[in-house]
C-alpha cells in the first residue's frame, strides 16, 4: 500500500541546515540589491507558452516544462501529429525558464504604472528540463538585477559594483570577464562574414571548453579559411587592457559597429577604474554567451578557487521588450545563480558557523504544574525576540536532552519542584555541561547577548 | 509581430509596492515561527504525480496542474482513452497542491536525518486549477507550520499562540474556531451512522454557507430522519464553553471516541486559559474542514472586520505520513494563507505607510566630472546600509526630479561645479522643497536616522 517516497529527478528538498545556508546567500544578495535601489518584483511560475516559445532558441523550447491543460484536454484533439505540435494543442502554459523574458513581459504589460529607468530585482526559481549534472538542476533559483530604459554605461558599471559587493560579502574570490557584442559584430564584419556573427560567437564561446583547434574545426564549416586565419589574432590576443584596445582599434578601424563597441568598452573600464573594485575585471574577447538577445556589454563571473561554470552572467539587450511590442527600451542586467554559489561555498567551506535559526533554549517538560510556570516565561522571551521552546511531551530527561543536542540548542532550562519553590531556573550550558541557577531577568540578559 | 503580453488567468504579477506589503506579511510570519523554534524547509514545486493523486479527494485530483512529460511524450501512446487516464500516461509530475502532503513525503524520505518531534515551517507557493474568484487564485502562497512526532496537546496550544501572535502583529482582529474530529466521530456514532462521518462532517462544514435547512436536506440523502433529528441539538448548540462541554458529555456518554475528543478539547482550553491570548478562541461544533486526513483538533481563523473565507486553518492528523509508509507519527499544523491576509489588510487599510525599500537619496547626474565625485560617496553610504543611487543618464533636471518623486525618494543630492569646488553637497528635501548645503559626514548622519 505505502508508496516509497521520491521527488522528480533534478529537483531537491532543502532541509533546515541547507535552508539556513541558502537564506544567507539570498539575504546577502537582496541586501546589496537594495543598497543600489533596485526594487523587488515577482512574476507567476506559469507563463503563457506563447510568451516563452521561441525566446530561448530551438533547444530552449525543448527544455520548457509544459503544463497539461485542465479538464477534458483531449476532447476533439487530433492525435495523429508529432509530440511537438501536439504539445501546443494540449498545453497552453509553461513554467518560466528564466527571469529575463518574464521581466520583459512584465515591463511591457505594466509600462504605464512604471517609472523609467526601472530598476528591478527578482529572486525566484526557474525550471528547465535539462539533463541533471553537477551544478545543473531542473529547478534552481536565479537572482536577477536589471535596469531598463537607460542606455548609460553607468548602469553596466553599477552592475559590476554589485557583483563585486556580492562576492566580497560571500567571501568568494572571483574574476569578472567582460566583452561587448558590438566588438564581436565588428570582428565578424571585418573578416567578411557579418551574417555569421551568431555562429562565430557560439564557436568562440566554446574555446574554454573544447580548445582552439576544435573551435577552428567548427568554424571551417561556417566561414572561409581566409576568414579563420584573419580571426586567429583575436582568439589568441594577450596583453594589458590598453594593448588589447589598441590592437582592436587597428583591426576594426573600418567597422562602425566594432569601433562603437570599443568606445563602450573603454568608457566602461574608465568607470571601473573609478570604482576601485575589490575583485578583478578583465576584457575577454572569447566571452560570447549563448543567448541571442544580448547586443552590447556582456559579463560572466567565474570563481577562482572552484571548478564550476559561471556563477553570474548577463549583459545589455537593446530590444528585449521589443518582442512584446515595446520598442526603444534598452536594458542591462545580470543573473546570480544561487545554486551554483551554494555549491561553490559548500566546496570551499565558506558558510559561517552560526546557523542563526532554531531555539536558543529548550525548557524541559516535567508535566502540567511545571508547564503552567514555563508558558509565561516563554512568552516573555519571545517578546524579546528570543527563540525558545518547551519540549511538548513529558518524555524521559535523556530524550529531551538528546533533542537539544541534535538541534544544537545551546541552553536547556530545568524548572522542577525546587525551582518553582525558589522562583528560579536551572540553566545547563550544553557545550560544557555546566549548570547555574538564575532568575528570569538574568536568563533574558544571557540570551539577549547571543 | 509583437505579442500582446498577458499571464495565465488566476495568476498575478507583483509590482514593487505590492512586494513590499507581501514581504511585510512573510517577514512577520517567519519571525514568529522562528520565535517558536520551527525550522525552515523547502520542497520542489514539482512532485511525482503518484505522491499527489488521491490525497485531496476526487475533486482535488482534477485541480492538480500536471506537467507534460519531456521529449517525445506521445510516442507509442494509445490515445483512445479518456483525458483522465491519458493524463497519467503523458504526465508523471504535478505542481504541489498544498504544503502538507509534500511535508509528509519529506518527513518519510528524510526520516533518518531528522530529530523528532520535528517542528518545521514552510513558506512557498502552491497551485490549484480552481475557478478564480475573490480571494482565490491559481497560484498562491501558504505559510505552514507543523510539528510531527508528538501527541501532546501543548503543540495545539502552541499553534494557537502562534496564530495569536501573527494576527496581533499584523493588526488583524480575528476569532479562532476550534473543534475536534473525535467529537464529530462520536456524534456520528451516537446518532447511529458511524460510517457516515465524512458525509456528516462535510454537510456540517457547509452550515455557514448554505444554512441549516439545506444542510438537513443534504443529510436526508445520507442518514435517517431519526438521526437528523438527533443531530439538531448539536447543530444549534449555544452557551458558554463549559455548558457546551457538559451537553456533549451527556450526549456522547456511550461513545469512547467522542469522550476522548471531549477530554482533548477540555485540556486544550485549559492551556488556552494559561496562555492569556489576545484574540478569542471558541469551540465551534459546526467546524468540520473538508480534508480527510484530520483526526483530532481542527482550527479555522476568521477575520472579524472583513468578508473573507478562513485566513488560517489546520488540525491534527494521526496518519498523514502513513500514506508514505511511516506509521505512528502524529502531526498537527496550521496554514496561513498569505494572499487572503494580503487582501484583508488591503481592504482594512492595515499596511504600514513606510515602504522600507527603495532609495533614500538620488544623486543628480550632470556628467562625467560630477560622476567621478559622486561614485565614492555612494560607496560610503552603501557601506553604512543606506540605499542610494545616481541617476544613470545626464537627463534634464526636471526628468531626474520626476524620477525621485515617482519613486518616493525622500532626498535629492545635487553636486555641480560649485559643490565640487567647495567640497559640499546640496540636499533637497522632496517633501517640502527645502535645500541645504552639507558635508558628506552630515549627509551620512541625516540618512542614518531614517
Amino acid at each position: 500500500m505505502a508508496q516509497k517516497p521520491s521527488i522528480p529527478k533534478g529537483t531537491r528538498d532543502f532541509a533546515p541546515q541547507e535552508m539556513m545556508k541558502r537564506n544567507h546567500i539570498f539575504e546577502t544578495v537582496r541586501r546589496i540589491f537594495e543598497h543600489y535601489a533596485y526594487l523587488p518584483i515577482e512574476t507567476p511560475a506559469m507563463e503563457n507558452l506563447s510568451s516563452l516559445l521561441g525566446k530561448y532558441g530551438e533547444e530552449g523550447d525543448k527544455l520548457l516544462f509544459k503544463i497539461l491543460n485542465s479538464g477534458d484536454f483531449s476532447n476533439g484533439v487530433d492525435f495523429a501529429q508529432d509530440s511537438k505540435k501536439l504539445s501546443t494543442i494540449i498545453s497552453e502554459k509553461g513554467l518560466r525558464y528564466d527571469l529575463t523574458v518574464p521581466f520583459a513581459r512584465f515591463v511591457v504589460q505594466h509600462q504605464n504604472e512604471l517609472t523609467f529607468p526601472f530598476k528591478r530585482y527578482q529572486i525566484q526559481p526557474v525550471w528547465r528540463a535539462d539533463r541533471p549534472q553537477k551544478g545543473r538542476y531542473r529547478e534552481f533559483f536565479q537572482c536577477d538585477v536589471d535596469v531598463i530604459g537607460s542606455t548609460s554605461l553607468l548602469n553596466e558599471a553599477e552592475l559590476l559594483n554589485i557583483i563585486d559587493d556580492v562576492y566580497k560579502a560571500l567571501n568568494i574570490r572571483v574574476v569578472t570577464k567582460i566583452n561587448n557584442r558590438k566588438i564581436l559584430a565588428g570582428i565578424a564584419e571585418t573578416i567578411g562574414f557579418p551574417e555569421k556573427i551568431v555562429d562565430i560567437t557560439i564557436a568562440i564561446d566554446k574555446i574554454d571548453k573544447i580548445g582552439l583547434e576544435k573551435v577552428n574545426e567548427e568554424l571551417s564549416t561556417k566561414i572561409s579559411a581566409e576568414a579563420i586565419t584573419k580571426l586567429q589574432p583575436i582568439l589568441l590576443m594577450k596583453g594589458s587592457f590598453e594593448e588589447k584596445i589598441e590592437t582592436l582599434k587597428t583591426m576594426l578601424n573600418n567597422s562602425e559597429i566594432g569601433m562603437s563597441g570599443i568606445a563602450e568598452m573603454a568608457e566602461l573600464f574608465e568607470y571601473v577604474a573609478d570604482l576601485k573594485l575589490y575583485m578583478p575585471c578583465e576584457l575577454d574577447l572569447t566571452l560570447a554567451r549563448g543567448l541571442n538577445y544580448y547586443t552590447g556589454s556582456i559579463f560572466e563571473v567565474k570563481a577562482l578557487d572552484a571548478v564550476m561554470g559561471s556563477i553570474c552572467g548577463g549583459g545589455r539587450y537593446d530590444d528585449l521588450a521589443g518582442i512584446f511590442g515595446l520598442k526603444n527600451m534598452s536594458g542591462v542586467g545580470v543573473s546570480f545563480g544561487a545554486d551554483r554559489i551554494y555549491d561553490v561555498m559548500t566546496e570551499l567551506n565558506l558558510f559561517p558557523e552560526s546557523s542563526g535559526v532554531g531555539s536558543q533554549i529548550l525548557f524541559v517538560n516535567f508535566g502540567r504544574a511545571e508547564t503552567r510556570v514555563i508558558l509565561p516565561i516563554l512568552k516573555l522571551l519571545r517578546e524579546k525576540n528570543i527563540a525558545c521552546e518547551l519540549y511538548p511531551d513529558t518524555a524521559k530527561m535523556q530524550k529531551q536532552f538528546n533533542y537539544a543536542n541534535s538541534n544544537r540548542i545551546p541552553y536547556v532550562a530545568i524548572i522542577g519542584e525546587d525551582e518553582i519553590k525558589n522562583n528560579t531556573i536551572t540553566i545547563k550550558t550544553m557545550q560544557n555541561g555546566q549548570q547555574e541557577k538564575m532568575s528570569v531577568e538574568q536568563l533574558t540578559k544571557l540570551l539577549s547577548k547571543l
